[in-house]
């Protein structure tokens, strides 16, 4: 039995996520089934995590279980012929034999990108949020410092999905740097594990503080309350990329 | 009678190109319906020229007219949020009565897109032309150098659509960069005016000679022969931005 670890590249725009949907078109499923189509062989693609419908990425991990060696090259260049054009397969490697691509992963890398600009650039419409109020790029940073550490996450953390194990709320931040780009500023998380929707309530609350809709003060309230309605609205998956899974 | 000046960006992916064609989805006809509809008076929208199917455009700009002055921060939000979101107004100007889009236009910049890396950046699949064979950068700019300066580019159009006036083949290249990008090289073109298709050819011509498939040597003798069938294939339009017009 051999193992092969994928690092995938995808547009999230038509699909509805990582995970299969009995009726609608995921990441997960479309790869699967090319990897079978190849292969000849049924596999099961287990990712590092799932990602929201519209969210996309730049470095998702997933592994299969073969029961032949492969050919990686041959096998990397007939995986991207056949597969959609918005998802790509950076890469392929053999992995070691207990290789698991959820259970392994020890950090993730997140970005958020907030377009600022009062006319959109139509060529990042469905990569990044555009926030209609001024937003005070110190506070913002201010706000996004009150996040790195060791924190319990869950009022910023919505339900998990039936069947979804549920996760220790205590997570590390290593970093969330808050970037200048072209139209706007990039959101640069880093961390052991994110809970679901986490990335995404965090940037809706440093935006509503940055904005003035809510005060700074308000941040350290909410991680006491452990009440996940607390935080501010989730900021849309389109803004939200998958970056990099660290094992 | 007012002059109003646009500019304007838009994803060229799916329009059959700038100009109203009788059964397909221009970005001409789009805008003029919509600023018909705003200001309940017809309007004809003047490009400072076409763009091809699947061509992008940054800093596109046009003209129309209209007997009352109209409010221009009003008249911009209400025309970006009646344009589909793939088209964006930049800026809405009073212009000089006697302004011309097409006719005034002194300069234009271009900038073509080689995506060079073996795996394709999904986010820019409809941005840049992939290039599969190694191309040698040196070269590339040795070649693009040639072009640069007053030459007859009549070798390097394609013959124009019936009806649009035929232009001076004399034109001034003032610049022609190459730039490395992630990922690639982007082609910086800056000149005079611009013979149909001719950015295109001069990128396909460029690419055969960088590649190795042409010598450097053709260049002069396309040149020379002012006949169109010796240069190379044009490169295909999704690589291809109309950055800037200069008045």
């Amino acid at each position: 039995m051999f193992k092969y670890k994928l690092i995938i590249a995808y547009d999230g725009t038509g699909y509805s996520g990582w995970q299969i949907q009995p009726h609608d078109k995921s990441i997960q499923q479309t790869l699967q089934q090319s990897i079978t189509t190849i292969l000849r062989h049924h596999v099961v693609l287990i990712g590092s995590g799932r990602t929201d419908a519209g969210v996309h990425a730049y470095g998702q991990t997933a592994h299969f279980k073969h029961e032949t060696e492969i050919d990686l090259y041959r096998f990397h260049n007939s995986l991207n012929g056949i597969i959609p054009h918005d998802i790509r397969i950076r890469s392929v490697e053999l992995a070691a034999p207990d290789f698991h691509a959820q259970h392994n992963a020890v950090g993730k890398e997140y970005h958020y990108h907030l377009y600022l600009d009062k006319v959109m650039d139509p060529f990042r419409r469905l990569y990044c949020w555009q926030i209609y109020h001024t937003l005070d790029r110190d506070l913002l940073r201010q706000a996004a410092s009150l996040f790195v550490g060791t924190h319990d996450f869950t009022s910023f953390a919505n339900e998990a999905h039936r069947g979804t194990a549920s996760k220790d709320p205590i997570r590390t931040l290593r970093r969330l740097d808050v970037i200048d780009e072209e139209g706007g500023v990039r959101l640069e998380f880093e961390g052991d594990g994110f809970l679901y929707k986490m990335v995404r309530n965090i940037v809706g609350t440093l935006v509503d503080v940055a904005s003035g809709k809510r005060p700074i003060e308000d941040i350290p309230k909410i991680f006491a309350s452990t009440d996940r309605r607390q935080c501010s609205m989730a900021a849309p998956p389109q803004g939200l990329f998958l970056m990099r899974v660290e094992y």
